[in-house]
């Protein structure tokens, strides 16, 4: 690209950095934030800024935080004996906006992947091993996404957590709600038939 | 979206009042910002702000530029006399990553709109038939996109600076180089047989 201005040059290189940005994408936002007034931009900025320098990751779920403990470790209605462990915070907002659970959340900070190069030891599963030593946790939901890694990353955390006798779940796979059958792959389906559930409780959910 | 921080909330909900970004998108984009060492977000929000504050529109041509006269116009090896009117400054771009054109250009800043309420004193058209008149200008060359609103605002200007006897032209209208014949649409395809060029020609080109 020809820029004429090097100002129009660097915010289009640094705004194309971020993921799925390409080039011409970058110059379409920065020139749209130059016909809006200033204020946009200055509040653009700010808020980029704040929340890089002064967010928090929570101490015990690892949850991003404004706080030292998030609202949810914080909020004394919830039961911190269930423990949903997610690989990522958008995981912990998914499951929030379902208000279907009370616990709280371990976030792992991705999942195993020996091809990304991503260990144990890069995620937060030793400070989950931990929790579970001290006694606090008596069930813990498996709540990572249903891929190898995923499948993986569940079975090393349960053979860690195996001894200490928890209620342990994965969160159920099938169709989802609305769905119609012969569009859904033969996986889910499958699945969805072994874990078939009682028509009693499937009319009460 | 539940959010955990207002942090978070708010940089999203700044991120998500661009065009095309949409929550969703705004939250992975901060979430990668988090990942990435703190001087990205801290380059991407001062590129920004100096772009936005201090950069200029050219006095001669409304093109943006760092200089209150821009890189082109500054330039004594380009035809002051051509002078290419185009709607926006992606179109000098594109038309500057030809390196076709040795004139001019005149930016718009957009087309004639009664839609949109943009009509013609909203745009650069008096400075241009200011230009003009003082007989600086020998040829005039319209860029403008192929629409209605583009076409209306050629002719729109067109009839203001009839009186000068200047040479006029559109771009050429026609098949893509390297398209289909049978792909192309046939108000294109009938454009580009009516004013079909010379052979000796096409093949110097």
């Amino acid at each position: 690209m020809d820029f004429s201005s090097k100002l129009l040059e660097n915010a289009v290189n640094e705004v194309s950095r971020l993921p799925g940005i390409g080039k011409r994408t970058a110059l379409r936002l920065v020139l749209y934030l130059l016909r809006q007034p200033a204020e946009h931009t200055q509040y653009l900025s700010e808020a980029l800024l704040h929340f890089r320098n002064d967010v928090k990751t929570c101490e015990n779920c690892h949850n991003i935080s404004d706080t030292t403990l998030c609202e949810i470790c914080n909020n004394s209605k919830r039961n911190p004996e269930i423990v949903c462990v997610v690989e990522d915070i958008r995981d912990v907002m998914a499951i929030e906006s379902t208000a279907q659970f009370n616990g709280v959340y371990h976030v792992l900070g991705g999942k195993i992947s020996p091809i990304e190069g991503i260990g144990p030891q890069k995620l937060q599963i030793d400070s989950l091993v931990e929790k579970v030593e001290k006694g606090v946790v008596k069930e813990i939901i498996f709540a990572l996404s249903s891929t190898m890694e995923g499948d993986t990353t569940n079975f090393y955390i349960f053979k860690q957590i195996e001894k200490y006798k928890l209620i342990t779940s994965t969160i159920a796979r099938g169709i989802s709600v609305g769905d119609e059958l012969e569009y859904a792959d033969e996986v889910t389906l499958g699945r969805s038939i072994v874990n078939r559930i009682p028509f009693e409780q499937s009319i009460k959910s």
